[in-house]
């Protein structure tokens, strides 16, 4: 049987590594691929640290970042790229979503995470929300034939934002990430300036990791990560 | 490993069959046990052309319904069970949710599906909804020790109503019913008396079909049912 | 062909007069039959004034607010009947329920109008909601002969509560009432001893006026009353 | 009387078959003027059939989809009017929504009907909203005199998309289509090259058609379409 | 100026503690008089642990409980009283809905917190939300002279439940508990039995502290609870 | 203590009077700053009365405008800047978000105005709310250090539009403007053009002050303003 494939697209760097690091893990733990997409290196928005360095500029900023980025990856077994499109504001053109609709074309994910589509507290997470549902259309738009190159539909999530009910948010399927919540911390560790967001995360996947036995009844569940389907999933049986 | 249990509980002893029998096929035909329940006949409300009959009695409408709710649950391989509460309106006491309770705490199920909790157009299918919504909350509410007996949590979900978008209804999970469409037709021919609504729900299968290959590709799915989780479930990976 | 025939419950003997007095008024003047029921004379919780008289007693509030009620309908071709069933709480068994559905069953009206299911200022106006849709569905459940006697299916619309984004109230149809607005202004002064909101509601028409003006470029409208219809209305052509 | 005036634009030359030509051809049928617009040939998502044929070209593919909407349109008695913006992506500029303002100041249509604001199956439905919604707001935005050329406000309305309940679509109004259901079916029917869609809505038609019947109790409607307003009408008495 | 009166109620005698023992030391700690209502013990549902000694009562359980209770509300200078209504299911008549009233009537309170009205984890959280919002509007839903004993209107809000987003919760006010932390978490530990909570909730409040920090800037922000408001409050000045 | 500083963010230039002119002037009145952005002077939209002086011009219209929108805000105690990016339709460009932005960078306001994000009657209002939140989070969006310059992060809310419910507006706070109705009432006035609207949100004052009433048993409060906070607030205490 064919490997399965995640494609993970966030609007910075670290995005994916406190959302979804423990999925990916699982994800290329159980034979799958991973690749995870940067929009941006939130380079000017959530590099703060680094501008504390005396003589700092953007370019060492985004080396680091990337650096950080693709150690976190691997340490979950996933691929890195960053698209470099910059960061608060994230402002893509049309020649982004068709860069991501071609990279879709040929890797054809069977699963595809991103943001929500809203977030008060953040420019550059939405924005990347209507980049990849663009691009996902654009490629799997139609059983049919069409006049164009397409990948088979993909499955399609989002992720848990830093303030889920405020951007509406509401959780239809987690992820129990037990198995594999070492080696999200360790990807958590990469992001050496963000010390706090590592202890937030990891307390929050034992919070989820709570709402799944409750769902479950199964005591074995210690850690998990919340996602929401924004279209339904087809089954075998229930 | 221990066969999955589904439970099915309606308002009517009809309910099943239009809107879940293709996914309690497909359960047990999956090595899956299945039990229905109905909580009342529909001996007033949804037994019209019975009543045209001359000398008509209530006792007569209802075993005449009993009889092609068994029928047609054992074309799927389930069970079926009257609780005979009445119907139009359904009104059942507390006596009925813990009734209902008990059979949970015994049977066990890993997934109930019932009717959504809105419909303008049925007076009785949200009692049933609450009805089940209590009973499933007073046998599995916690993971810790209780002061009463429980089961397991279960998956919870919502079959599909007559008109879904004046119900609030938005599918989370299609089934793939392809394979079990000809028992799903034997059930629905069970309810003779109701010939317009077995072409209506035999056309809404393969138009759910449709739906779930424009979301797989798959172009194997011809039939399928559509389901509202109303609890997250929890998987090993995405 | 048959006059149409309108059906308006409210929740206190007061309601139908603010919230659908020209609708009820611009039926009748068009030749339709108007029915107003009360469920309750609002003698505890709406009628503050009277019991400001020393010596007053609930029957005596009931036999104001009764007349008031008749005159305040007959300013607008109604008919009045009060159910009687108390109010703050307002707390009616399946009797009333039943009651109404049998009036329903006799009337058989073509359209009905009550309050929102939701009103975070009032603990009787949702219950008024749950009686009419009860026994309205219990009358006009299907298409199909039932065990029991039945009418027609009706249009179901809910009238504009006090605070309107708080209720959840979203205006689906605006009804001009220009031509018919001094027979409101007459049924609201029969409510004598509420004197602020003949002003409020005079207000609130001009209001939904101007709002109907935009909606249709119409500048002949000056009063309108606002309406959310519950279940979609059929038409013949856009 | 002046006669009513009808304006449907789709994203793409064949959407307003599917989802409106009954309500079109009994618009043109009680006397009214219909136009469609289309923003694009569907050219590369949604002619998949004729692309199979070698040799196809763009242009080819376009003069053959303009034929079969001209000859839908006819049918129902409608004008066909093809904007050709290009589709998968349609990325219209401000000039496609003057020139569809313009059309509007011409053509001054008394109803609107488009697309749903979001469709997660169509990369271009929502966008013909936005480009709809814009255009009418530019043209019948105020009451008062305005410092441009305006039209009177419209009845606004969109038209069913393919799986509703995932668009956020909630029918307000159904059009009883009986009369003219053959009329429809013979526009559906210029669209050779998709005769699945053909069943599949035909079928669709009579499922409204059934929601009509139980809205009404009118056991004459046999088939319907399903519309939602997106701003209230104002009506003279419910 | 007069001390402001908070009351609190919650289904069980523990759900204060949890959820709202910050916000009740900060207003007593401001001077406000604090008085917590448990509608049960929740000596079925939530006492597992007491369960596992041999030759449990149930009186000795809710003797364990009240005293817990008492001791939680005493650590952040509340009052605790006990209705004693039975849990799992609550089910409490029209005279627990009096009972209340006539607290409120006596007390009353400028501020009301409770559950909010939905939880698919428990059954009897949304009854309590039932209870209070009606024993609330029976006290207080007229500014003019009612026919019964009256109290103000009172701010009106709902503490987070355990899975927020599944609880349509969304937070409207964040409460600052930074001063108070030390006081919320004495109470928590009077919750012997249940040492994972305390945890749990410790964690929650830094969580929501972080997003207040968000909110404000202010960094002097450690620990906050997070409150949705179900009625608008007035200001003198934003 | 510091001073309060409010923005007031408009479409057009008279926006700020009919929806928070009251606001602004308590917030004046009570030691604060105030300062009134348009993005736009209305001048084609919104300025028919002008357009019918024969030999009107564009450049005319505009002055007027900004003469009636500077006489408004320092009738409320506040200072006006027209951004001038033109109406019907607003369309501005990236730097137009970037003059804001600096602008609330320079300003540091603790409170932002502006319209909601959905209002199916004016085609430039939700621009407005479009560009004040981009601009609002590429100055705010972080609590750490950021890779630009930084303002502190504001409250956020929406003022109420001429149809609330038709654009989603719920009012989550009201104003008490009793003290500086007056004020509102010159403010408006100076606004000669428009006398109807004068009245009409004269009224809207009157009726927001009976809701607010309602809502806090304060018969001293005779006018009010209702707005909706886009994120919490964080207060000390309830």
């Amino acid at each position: 049987m064919e490997a399965r494939r995640m494609l993970v697209v966030g609007a910075h760097s670290a995005d994916f590594v406190w959302r979804a690091a423990g999925a990916i893990a699982k994800h290329t733990a159980t034979g799958g691929e991973a690749r995870v997409v940067a929009l941006s290196y939130g380079e000017r928005g959530e590099s703060g640290e680094l501008w504390k360095e005396p003589g700092q500029t953007v370019e060492n900023v985004k080396r680091h970042r990337h650096a950080e980025a693709e150690q976190a990856a691997a340490a979950v077994g996933a691929s890195f790229e960053g698209f470099d499109c910059g960061d608060y504001p994230l402002n893509p053109g049309e020649d982004v979503v068709e860069r991501l609709a071609e990279l879709m074309r040929d890797f054809k994910p069977h699963v595809v995470l991103t943001h929500p589509d809203k977030d008060p507290f953040n420019p550059d997470h939405p924005v990347a929300n209507v980049v990849v549902s663009k691009a996902r259309l654009l490629t799997a738009g139609a059983v049919v034939e069409a006049g164009f190159r397409t990948a088979p539909p993909s499955e399609y999530l989002v992720f848990e934002p830093h303030q889920p009910e405020l951007c509406g948010f509401v959780p239809t399927v987690f992820v129990d990430i037990t198995e594999v919540f070492e080696q999200k911390k360790t990807a958590m560790a990469a992001m050496q300036a963000q010390s706090y967001l590592q202890q937030y995360y990891a307390e929050r996947a034992e919070h989820r990791g709570n709402h799944a036995r409750k769902v479950t009844g199964n005591k074995a569940i210690r850690q998990a990560e919340a996602f929401q389907r924004l279209v339904p999933n087809v089954v075998g049986a229930l």
